[in-house]
């Protein structure tokens, strides 16, 4: 943690230095590949030299752990935001979704990494990483508890329901397109849908 | 293609050892990341040398390609065959979220190297692959497209209803412990009740 708190004690140009090198960085790790991507390349994009990055960060590692977290607590912080203004079951589900995709559009580069990168992480750093994972499935759970009202017999089941939904809306990561044929309000009204049980299926 | 003929010209002998190095490298590249594995680990893990390895594979990418390639195609052939044995478009369903899970459980190594490396991948290797993958997702969205009675106004629906279910199927690798709490089969169960719109949910 204390990697973390050091980041605060720069000027507002250093705070301001270090969003756009996370910025950049995110984009880089996502074009490049994480392992592939080098301090230099990040230099290069962010139209600074390898010593400006080593001002903020002590290594490659330490940059991927403050994309990651700023990308988590943010979207922990914003969630927990939004749901304290709704009430019904419905709403809270419909406000979850919401919030997962339009995150994923927002920060792309940063979502793909906290996916697929966070394993290259150090074990201390991804501790930490897991643990607000740990709070975002915390909150899916209780949505989830609160909005199916018959769980059936097996005792991990809304575990089970919960990571299938997660599934639906992180999924994304890897073919939507925000650009593409389809909006992201169609996405998210999609796996609305199908989670409410509104599509109609065949019976036979 | 040239490259995976060439390994049905070895002998029987041979064929064995390149199944047994598929296999190992698959757990190799599982545990380390394929890009900080080597094929010394790889020979060490397999126990053979790393002259043994390079008597069947030019490159570490050829290696990979091979264990992705015959991943996707066996699994294609396999939910194929099985879909060829059910007539109704439910059953169509549930084969199909049956096999894919039970495809990762009985290879998940290979399973996340698919989804996860499978972008370290050469250009012209990748494009092999994700030829398998469009296969897949054609007979995916065939099923989806002929148990869902009502699409929506939008054009792409079907398209977001089969990621959507994909996605379910999928993010278990990131997930889902064959051994842990539920079974297969609890997961299955799941996923299909979702999709078939049988969770009791809140209409409030």
């Amino acid at each position: 943690m204390r990697s973390i708190d050091k980041f605060n004690n720069f000027t507002e140009k250093g705070r301001k230095q270090i969003d756009q090198i996370c910025l950049t960085a995110a984009k880089v790790f996502g074009q490049n590949g994480y392992l592939s991507a080098t301090l230099s390349d990040v230099a290069l994009a962010a139209g600074t030299t390898k010593g400006g990055i080593f001002h903020y960060f002590s290594t490659k590692e330490e940059l991927l752990f403050l994309i990651v977290h700023r990308y988590m607590n943010n979207s922990l912080k914003g969630l927990e935001k939004k749901l304290s203004a709704v009430k019904s079951p419905r709403e809270k589900l419909y406000t979850f979704i919401s919030h997962h995709i339009h995150n994923y559009v927002e920060h792309q580069n940063e979502s793909r990494l906290a996916l697929l990168e966070r394993s290259n992480l150090p074990r201390e750093s991804l501790e930490v990483i897991k643990e607000g994972e740990r709070q975002y499935e915390t909150i899916l759970r209780s949505i989830v508890d609160g909005v199916v009202k018959e769980k059936g017999e097996n005792l991990d089941s809304v575990r089970l329901i919960s990571f299938s939904l997660l599934g639906m809306c992180t999924f994304p990561y890897m073919w939507f397109d925000p650009e593409g044929q389809s909006t992201p309000h169609q996405l998210i009204e999609t796996i609305f849908k199908i989670f409410c049980g509104n599509l109609k299926i065949d019976q036979s």
